[in-house]
Parts: structure tokens; sequence; C-alpha cells
């Protein structure tokens, strides 16, 4: 049981206070979690922390903190955003028992990561499409809002309660980490503006549509990313050829 | 939806600390909780339990304070007590969710409560024999404590997600018909036939991989499958327009 929740992450993105720090890092230790990342945290170690992680110190001494969402995510297989709010665009949309599910499946072939943001104003855009999966912790119609701690307390709980009943995973591959995609989506834009399809100064929402279409893809592999790549590679390789 | 969570009642006994029954307020209403009873509280009202309540004023207005569990309890046709301790004798002991399931039928029939005990020492066995059925929340072997409020938390999700209670949708699009992703299919091996990136002869399964992503999409969408097209069209034209 153990051996799937050491390889789930849970990332706060810019968080504010640092007492949610303390007090996310004493959800996810009552739930078996122990990875926990912090993106340009406004304050962080800090005393307010370690009073709100009563028995979960180690959680927090072994917390690290990175620059960038990125760097939090590239080792991941998957990358779930929790959101409350609906977006007109996003990736799919998983509800929290849902996604915990998935994640624990993928889980079986690398890191997966639970990404959090700021508690005033959640995660912006990009970080969202930085990662595969929309989050929506079912909440009541008049009052959407929970608090940091308490989403990563509900995400936890699913996690511990889904290693409980796994579905039996499915054929193995090498998955595609968040840095292949990235790096698919880049060469997808260079492709692009390089035929004159896409022009970055136009406000397309191109990058966005890719973004949301591969996101799609269950399990997504590394060969599939490279065959897209290399057809790329040779569709452009023409073009090289005569400038 | 609410009409059922109207009739669950959260107990809260002998708290110690207002700021547990503000935020235990707070999680109550993100998920439609509304009805609160304190069971001689520490002290009630009081400014902290004020600040912890964000948008759940009115769950804490209306919480009435009593006397007893007995009298908290007078009118319910099930109580759950919450216990992090096994203990050697009980009532009948439910996971989280089935408890959430068994007391949403219940509330059929009248009032349901969920009682929690003090934050420090749980609740006593008098008060856990004043209850029809003792609820385990699921936690990880190794630290057994959720705090007050995220037990509360963690309750009331179990109970919002039993009305069942659905993320809002993805927005609609027109989806991909076969005849579409057959375009695509043909247009993909047209392209990559013609940058030398595939040779049907040498009985490549390079056509099979692409049917085998693509396929994997949940709800394909007519406008990417036109995206994915367009991009081809453009990187093809530049060959097109030097032969």
């Amino acid at each position: 049981m153990s051996d799937v929740l050491d390889r789930v992450r849970i990332v706060l993105c810019r968080p504010s206070h640092p007492g949610n720090i303390g007090a996310a890092a004493r959800a996810m230790k009552t739930m078996g979690l122990a990875d926990l990342r912090l993106v340009q945290p406004a304050r962080f170690p800090a005393p307010e922390a370690e009073w709100m992680a009563t028995h979960a110190e180690d959680v927090l001494a072994s917390a690290r903190v990175v620059a960038s969402l990125g760097e939090a995510l590239a080792d991941c297989v998957a990358a779930f955003a929790l959101s409350a709010r609906p977006r007109e665009w996003s990736p799919r949309v998983l509800a929290a028992r849902e996604a915990a599910s998935l994640a624990l499946e993928r889980a079986s072939a690398g890191p997966v990561a639970f990404v959090f943001g700021p508690e005033s104003a959640g995660l912006t855009n990009e970080e969202l499409f930085a990662c595969q999966f929309l989050v929506h912790i079912p909440t009541h119609a008049d009052h959407r809002s929970l608090n940091l701690a308490q989403a990563v307390q509900v995400v936890s709980y699913e996690l511990l309660v889904g290693t409980g009943a796994r579905v039996p995973g499915m054929r193995k591959e090498r998955l595609a980490t968040v840095e292949d995609l990235e790096r698919l989506y880049a060469h997808l834009e260079e492709a692009a503006t390089g035929a004159g399809f896409y022009d970055r100064a136009s406000g397309s929402k191109l990058p966005e549509r890719w973004r949301r279409l591969f996101s799609r893809v269950p399990a997504l592999e590394r060969e599939e990313v490279n065959i897209l790549r290399g057809l790329l590679n040779a569709l452009q390789k023409v073009r090289k050829d005569i400038s």
C-alpha cells in the first residue's frame, strides 16, 4: 500500500500562508503521503508551518522548494490540477474520486502529482494546462471553496481509500512524462509557426487546443510521443532542405 | 439534493477550541450542510469561531448550544459516532463512505446525526453508545488522527458525494465522426509518405500506431481533427510549392 502512495506528490503553487503548508502536511501525513513540493511559497520554512503540522514534521522537513511548476512536475507521468472554478477551456475534468483512482493506476509507472493553487486565486491557466487533468472536488452549489488544507485532505483521503480498491493496471509501457509532453508541445508550436499555420502574436488558442487534445489520451506512451515528433521532424526536414 | 442534506446534523461534543467550531462550520457549508449542534462547548460564541468560519457565518449563527448529547440526538432516526480509536466494545463499525450512504438512506425518514468528540480525548464510551453506529475514517496506519475540522470535512464530503453530486460537464462540441477520423488517418499516411517518414511497402505498423493513439482520445472533436489536418496541410504546402 505505502509503495504506491510514495509515488504520489502534492504540489502547492505559490501558497501565501505558511500555516496552510503545515496543515497540508498534516493532512498528507494522516493518509500516508510524504512527497511535498512547494512552488515559490511566500514564506518557508516558517514557524506557522511547524505549528500547524502536528505529527507531520517529517513531511515538512523533507518538503522541497522549487522555482517553477515545470520543475515540480518534470519526472511525473501524470499531473492533476485542482480547481474549484469551472473553466471554459480545460484539460479533462475528473471528480476527486475518479482522479484518485486514475492516479493510483498511473503511479505504477512513475510519480504522479496533485497540484493546488494559491489560497485566494487558484491556479493560472498556464499552470492548469501544465497538467493533464483538472480535478474537481464536488461541493454544494451555493458554496464552492474548500480551503487549501481541506482540499489536500479530501484528495489525500480519496487516495488512501483508493489503495484499498485498486483496479488492475493497463498494459505496461513507458508512459510519457510531463517533460516529453512539453517537448511535443514545443515541437508542434515550432512546426506550426514555421509552416505559417500559427502565429503566436495573433492570440490564437492553438497551443491550448492541442494540450487539451493530448491530455485526454489515457496513459499516453513515450513511444507515441516519439512517433508524432518523428513525423513532425520528417515534415519539417523538407522545408529545411530547401532553405 | 439539498433536501436530504438539510436532514443531516453535525454534533460537536465538548469542543475545546472555538476556532475548530468555525472551521467545522466552514467544512459543512462547502458541502451543503447547515445543522450544527454544540454540546457543552468550552466557549461559544467566540471571535475565533467567526474568524475560521469564512462564508459560513450563517451556519454558526444558527448553531444551537445544548446541554447534553441526548438532547442533540432526541429527534434523530440514526446517530453515527466518529472515532479514530478502535474500541473493544462498540456499535457496528462503518467506514466513512458506507456511513454516509446509510445516513442518506435513513434521512428520508427523519434527521440523522454525525457526532464528533473533543479534540484531544474523543468521545466517551457513554457518548459512543448513545449512537447506533461507529464511523471510522480510514487513515494511514502510522498516523491516526485527523483534526476535528478535517474529520468534519471528510464526512461532509462523503455525504455530498453520496447525494450523487456531479462535476460540472465539459463544454459540448461536435464530435468527430468515423469518416472524419478516416480522413485524418489517410491524410497522416499521405503526409508521412510524402515526407519519407513512412513506406507502405515496408510493412511498418505506423498507421496502426496512430489509430491506436487517436482512438484513445475520449470524445475527439471534429474541430480537433480539423486542426491536425490544417497543420498537416500547412506543412505539406511547403513541399507542393516547390514541386
